[in-house]
């Protein structure tokens, strides 16, 4: 049997990579791409079998780059999703240990910045943050600036991964921080995780509006309602040909049917919306991060 | 009278401060705060009579933090709403106006150099981006660094503020990009620009539903649909408070009324429901940018 290949969003050690050793065969060959544009591209150009990408945070809201480069860019099937717990620590060099509470500067992505805003504001008044391109890319600079007065925040991977040394666990404001991460492939095929059991079936579409009046996402909404479909989830996002212009993602809470989906995506079309099929699969938790 | 003291989302020369420009009276104090959160604080204090902040762009869809900080730190109120074209321009340093298009390092706000991607990618193959906190922190930077091969992409009056060259005009993607922004009073009231001319009338509202129910969005649009309400704008957002758990902003197209959107609101509150009026104001256009 081949090697998976299996691109995420990188580098090594961010919250993404933590997701996929959870998810697939340790036998998989790992590739990290610098962005979420160049990962999902990859698996588009067949260089890699899957990708996996955030695509929603319980804080942050959506990811909107991964939502949007698939809408607008490149139009691949979500065949699984996996919810990962986002558990942040607070580390620093092993030559500041013992002085670590007197570093002015903190290092990170913005998200987990924000995350740990209140741990921040009353530990460290008055410290400055700059942002990182990932919380692992902040853990790599912080391992290689032993001179610097200056922190990271990132995950276990992370500080396992560059060899820093975690001085304050868990300082997320939040407690109950997740993020959802898609699976893409080019075909549309299921693909169950060996190591992982389903926690439920969903199906996503794109739908835009016949026009911008007032009553059409409501009729939208009549279609899923009267079946009992239940929507987990609807949002909004920019069509990028102007203010006002929306498309919405909906999360149906089952697999496409022989019947009610197709009923209702047949009947919404009739009135003129464009409906896109962006996957039915199975979606995983992983109950906790990976301990030391 | 008074000298009315308008805070924004600085440094000097952001989107942002060319909107308070073009909205009010030219005897204002402008005080530049470096985030939205500082800002919004700063009118919820008192230091300031008006806060102006980005709530959302054309291509990158809301700006999370201002409505995320509004609902869950600070309450105000929307006064007025200001939209603007966002026109991105090519600045380099005058002493490399001869060599600009050898530039390897283009420096900018990560939104600003997403929306010139096509642009970037075209004209400069493989160069390098580094994101600064706003175009005009970017502007300033290359004002600074004559000796760097480095390029801004900020507004016309970036390039005023710290005389900077502009190369290429207008190199945004997308024709029809403009920005919406509030602006925050501590207390309710009307308050009319000097300067611009009214274009239309709306109320904002936040819901929360009262559980994770499929149909409950529905029910809430009924409440608009059948009084033949028009809604612009629905938006999901997380609670904070896990995965699955959002709140819906809704922007409604005419001011409060006596009858029909207390009315909705009452049916609403009864269903559940919890509604929170964000405001009802006046929103203004921008025609075209500040030209030199």
């Amino acid at each position: 049997m081949l090697v998976k290949k299996v691109g995420f969003l990188g580098p090594r050690a961010t919250f993404t990579h933590l997701a996929v050793q959870a998810f697939f065969d340790h036998d998989m060959k790992e590739i990290a791409y610098s962005t979420i544009p160049q990962c999902i591209d990859a698996v588009a150009d067949g260089e890699i079998d899957y990708a996996v990408v955030p695509t929603e945070n319980a804080i942050e809201g959506s990811v909107n780059l991964t939502i949007d480069y698939l809408i607008h860019e490149q139009p691949l099937t979500i065949v699984g999703e996996i919810v990962s717990p986002i558990e942040q620590h607070f580390m620093v060099h092993p030559e500041n240990r013992e002085n670590w509470k007197d570093i002015t500067r903190v290092y990170s992505h913005s998200h987990a910045i924000a995350q740990c805003h209140k741990f921040l504001h009353k530990t460290f008044k008055g410290i400055s943050y700059d942002y990182a391109t990932s919380t692992s890319a902040a853990a790599s600079y912080v391992s290689q600036h032993p001179n610097e007065c200056v922190a990271a925040i990132a995950n276990q991977l992370a500080a396992k991964e560059y060899g820093l040394e975690i001085m304050k666990r868990n300082i997320h404001d939040y407690e109950y921080n997740h993020t959802r991460f898609a699976i893409l492939c080019s075909t549309k095929h299921e693909y169950e995780s060996p190591k992982l059991s389903v926690s439920k079936e969903k199906t996503t579409l794109m739908i835009t509006l016949p026009s911008d009046q007032s009553g059409a996402l409501h009729q939208v909404l009549s279609a899923f309602t009267w079946r009992k479909l239940n929507l987990s989830k609807i949002e909004s996002r920019p069509m990028k040909t102007g203010l006002g212009h929306y498309f919405f993602i909906i999360d149906i809470d089952m697999c496409v049917d022989d019947i009610l989906i197709p009923g209702a995506i047949a009947e919404l079309e009739a009135l003129g919306c464009r409906v896109k099929l962006l996957g039915s699969y199975k979606a995983y938790n992983i109950q906790t991060a990976i301990k030391e």
